[in-house]
């Protein structure tokens, strides 16, 4: 290829990027059209962040790591931001207290707007000028936009948690009603395991912590066809499952314990039924439906009363490589409120992407011979790397450049304001029956 | 007085009862008129209460001892507001969580503020109808307006702690450069004691903590001609006095070190020199004005360093019986935005009202043959009785109607955001010398 | 006097008070006859300190406050001892933290004994050697006996403590059973109020905190002739007592419901019947005898529901200025191990002095015209002044020297594991009836 | 074999394991000998226990899994122990608040003492009667032994810790001085990887969670030959380690900021230079001997800084399979109090076994194929497999017969009371050179 057609290749990259820049940005503010100002200010707890702070952090991201890297004419839009909305990047400086980001009353709204304008005009006039941009920096503003869309799902999980703490119960988004959707048994997929390789190694954009791909010896497992599903978990409950200490794990026990979980998170009786605050308001529960909002914690007592167990994540991984992407997840700025019912059968396990989150019983940990990248973006994945379990798949909220079966997400185990939900695997020689 | 006189009478006091709600119901949102939807929503410790929470409560106030009592014709304007806005009357039901003021984004701003118009106009609209409220129903919306007043003061102190944990320390309202004050030396007033009265006994309104008038004996004491200034303060915390255990009391000094205090509430130091978060910015601290923000436990240190003592509340109430009300407060929604420079000289203690409460060494409890009204209002006051000290006089930000003798106000010892300062009181057969 | 004269006396003094030591700190020691060293060692929470510590801080005082400043041959035990027994006298240097004072299994119990034998020899040498320490040195000598006495009271109620928290519910000291009790109904004795004096002022010891004698005025009240029973504590628990916050302080109802409470401290049911650990092992409530073991608060709560209140310390001290000093106290190392019965009527009220300590309304505070004490000694009783209320009349573990009208004890309103009970007032107008 | 012969070796191995409970549970109480009654009763923190209570807990052990099973005849020694001293068998009953041991002091020591010779009488006699035990049986007394000593090296740790907090820094042995050892430079010992087995597979005890063998697949690595030393430690402190993020986990940071770690538990400085607290008392660091009692989180900074990483539990496992079994460690209640110098150069890596355990980078998790135990001894190993992380090879306090190289054990990544140190791994693509 010669220079020019580097040129252009190169030109035709960054514009396109340009777009995408634009429709994904886009999308993010449209995520709040239904909130106030209020609504996008206020911090739950100290584990969400408000709607306006994720609306400021991913533009901060393209201010520090493009813009005033790349350009030497840009001007900071307020030279604050750059502390007050760095996450958690030592390497830029200390960062603003985390749970105080709900005491951000200023900027407002529309300030945190005019500097989405601001970082957007600068960011895609770069773009539009073909060759400002190396092939490095446009690398940057690609995984800024991966990052923008990490938060798109963060938003909505911490929208979703602020709004079930006002009694008012309010709606974010009506729910439609789902479809009737045929009822499935839980089936079983063998694997035959041995040297198996995971870990991202094809073409298309990851995160440098699904890299490098590597070989993982695998005994043989099954894994059920779909998710458990919330009648399963209110069978558990009823069978006494939160007050049998022999099917936890110690610490998960003693959790529950201080937090006084007796359900999923969200859920709650009323008259004797099921309810759980949802996008689309306060509830019933669908039996059909995957269950949701519950910790690794909960997720694996329920799969040792079940007589099976949590699948690794390399399990998961291997069984999900050549799946078709599939799923419930947000596309566009849309997305069903919540979990969808389970859709018909087809051959290999069904809801592996999409709908929920499924934990693993894999601790998170660097990938044999994993490298950060240099810099302050080595911190973006370098640093979690404790006390914290994968979850695969991508939920209903996920957005759908999220859905790939190297996808490495992670939380602690007592996390219960993701869509997470479980999948439940077993040792090929042992008979594990779900008594549901 | 026949039927007749009587029934007018009533008349024009119902009538100017809505005259002056209006106003102090105008005064409270127009305190507002310089923050945003998201500044009067967040909060920033549990202590603090959004500014929205304080017109809504408020509101509440009216609705529940008013109008659902004698408006056989009222509806609600929300059936969760009672719950969600009462403050701690458990007669009227459990109240929502006070730390968790700030999650509720809805009701927004704009529907706040139909719920005051709502309530407004049915409140006036009764007033105004003569006859249609009782001489004890009027006693109680009297009452709710001290306590809207008393929540105009809270507003700003609330409102002045949200604004100083921005990093941007935004400005509530600018301040005026103060003129020139001639320098006053502290001089001492003495006072003979003896079996004095205190509480409230003539006419105008009172709470009903303030009462029964009734006797105490004061041995002689001296009280000094004006409040601690900051540059007084300064030299205490040049002199070591934040590390010197033999000034503090006990409890004092295992929490200055649990908090570590250094200075008053929202000083720093920057090149040297100590500034200050106020309501106008981030400023200079001037020496000659009243120290402000101080805890019990910082002003009862620094007059055991002068010295000297803190006063008690009855030998500040006899000091102050027939001093004449003036001082540096909050009147018709105007106000300094922070204490004022000493002003000239008179005879009699100065700034006993306004400028800064002044703490007294006395806890606060019942007066003798104290009765708490009956009924949810009995809560008001009868309540908070343990834990905690007694301020007196008023400060820059509160009400006018709020400054005389009797009014007690009432603090824990480590409250720090009220705006408080230190008036020192001695014996008389001792020098205590203020060394400064 | 001539020098003869006055040298003979403090000699006859000086021998005196060296048997009188002996005395002291041997009761100190035979209260652990039925202790094992682990027992003498542990410590059940921050508030209580282990028995061995009890021992070696009483030491301490005499070896900081007269050994070493009094004897220039005198050779300190343990050069660590200073800072290691040290309480909380700051002028003396930081002391050992509080909360770890368990940890300090070295040195053993037999170490401890040492040190309280040198400790004693050198004093009662000092003592027998008239004129080797003047008339203040004496005066310590005195006010470190009583300071030991202090600490015998708080050896009991931190031993009981600490066995309670014993699944195998061990034994002190076995009880005997009380004689029969005439049943005596409550009566009330009225008082006339007036200026009146209270404190200590007269001949005797008394420590710094009672002075100085001093005025108040005091309206007409009523006292209860006896304590509050078991029994009518029970009454009003079965009335639902705990739970209804219209009976409590705000900051009362708060705590009990952060600790549980649900009865008095040691109070458990049994086949539902209240039972109680005690000194003597976990036995019976019975219905005669005082409660104990409440805190302010339920104190408070109950006075309330018995349309009563508690007396001020002003009032107390007033009512118990003549009446004669009996009751059921620690003498000579001897004491019943929990509250006695009820005692026959006699003129005044019953009960005032042993017992249980009796909480009062009023806060703790300085007395007008308080000096501390000049140096260390000063810290005794100065430092303490926050957020404590008043206990009068001494309790069934107080040695009898602590009994007189103008002693002050004081605690935190939510301590419990003093031995703490109920006495009750009411204005003379007004016709409190104790529904029980 | 026929059944003769069967009984006769299954009553040699019944008669050599009553000889090995003998022998076994002495050392046990040997490990008490230099300790007081107060010593062995106290408890330093929730996660520690007091020596009595690992005396009577191992004794519950037997009594519960063997002889109240087994012996139709055994009488509990008292009904409550099985309570007391359950340590979290929830099968077996709710145990004792683990935070409350130190308040256990009923039983004394002698009691305790009775306890084991009771428990042993039976138990012993038990193994001495031919026939009287099953296979089965006599497993779970080699579990018990095994047991018991796990808790021989958490009594010393336990102890270690509680003498540490006393400022009398006592001396629990003392230590001799060491041989002047070899300086030995770090070298790196190169592994192919590959399809490997780790697990344990052969002869001879293993617990449960070291089953079953099982393939993994390795890259290639290299491990260090020796332990990183105390002088490369403090190296690393001398160049901020402490205080640089980017070396460190995000929640080890965060640990170390809350706790103000600044060196290794039990490190201070005193006149310039690193001292520790050890078993031989307060003494200063030596550069030489391995770096002990270090967190995951520090370990692993350390190996950022020094540009390798710590090795994967399976690495480790591979590396030791086959290298001899030597080190400083515990054995017949000998033990060297403190880690040793580094020992003359021979192939393959030093130090494997004993020294210091070797945190490993692995999260605890159960082995594929892994089942827990039917009943309460499944609650083993089974419960504790989240937020730990494995160390490898046994310490100068562990038992000899711990020493193998499928023995797992494992804590939470901030424990820093065990023996802990550091062994560096590296990719062996990639030049990780230690700057010291």
């Amino acid at each position: 290829m010669n220079a020019n057609a580097q040129t252009d290749r190169l030109a035709r990259g960054s514009e396109l990027l340009a777009r995408r820049t634009r429709a994904i940005r886009n999308v993010t503010e449209r995520l709040c059209d239904t909130l106030s100002p209020e609504d996008c200010a206020a911090q739950s707890m100290p584990d969400a962040s408000p709607a306006k702070w994720h609306l400021a952090h991913t533009t901060w991201f393209f201010e520090t790591f493009v813009l005033s890297r790349e350009d030497p004419d840009y001007t900071a839009f307020h030279p604050r931001f750059e502390y007050l909305f760095n996450s958690y990047y030592n390497a830029v400086g200390e960062p603003f207290a985390r749970a105080e980001r709900g005491l951000l009353t200023r900027p407002d709204w529309e300030e945190v707007l005019d500097y989405r304008r601001h970082v957007d005009v600068a960011l895609t006039g770069l773009l539009e000028d073909p060759g400002r941009l190396t092939d490095a920096a446009l690398d940057v503003v690609r995984l800024g936009l991966h990052h923008e869309q990490q938060h798109q799902e963060l938003l909505l999980t911490d929208v979703k948690h602020l709004l079930s703490r006002n009694p008012l119960a309010p709606v974010y988004r009506p729910t439609k009603e789902p479809a009737e959707a045929a009822i499935q048994s839980m089936a079983w997929h063998a694997h035959h395991g041995g040297l198996v390789e995971i870990g991202h190694g094809g073409e298309g954009f990851a995160f440098d912590n699904e890299s490098p791909r590597h070989r993982v010896h695998l005994e043989p497992f099954e894994l059920s066809s779909r998710l458990v599903r919330n009648g399963e978990f209110a069978a558990f409950i009823e069978d006494g499952g939160y007050e049998r200490p022999e099917l936890w794990l110690s610490e998960g026990f003693a959790r529950k314990q201080e937090e006084g979980w007796e359900a999923p998170l969200y859920w709650s009786k009323r008259e004797g039924r099921w309810h759980a605050f949802t996008l689309g308001g306060f509830l019933p529960v669908r039996s059909e439906e995957p269950v949701c909002h519950v910790s690794l914690f909960e997720a694996d007592a329920f799969a040792r009363w079940a007589g099976c167990r949590l699948p690794t994540e390399a399990e998961w991984e291997h069984a999900a490589a050549d799946v078709p992407v599939e799923g419930n997840f947000l596309e566009g700025g849309r997305f069903h409120p919540e979990v969808a019912p389970v859709r018909a059968v087809h051959r290999g396990p069904l809801q592996l992407f999409g709908d929920v989150w499924e934990w693993t019983s894999s601790a998170y940990a660097a990938y044999p011979g994993f490298r950060p990248a240099a810099g302050a973006l080595g911190e973006y994945n370098g640093k979690f790397m404790s006390s914290q379990m994968v979850l695969k798949g991508g939920s209903c909220v996920s957005p759908r450049s999220h859905l790939r079966a190297s996808y490495r997400n992670f939380f602690p185990p007592d996390a219960r304001w993701q869509f997470s939900g479980i999948r439940l695997a077993r040792d090929v020689d042992r008979g594990g029956v779900l008594p549901v």
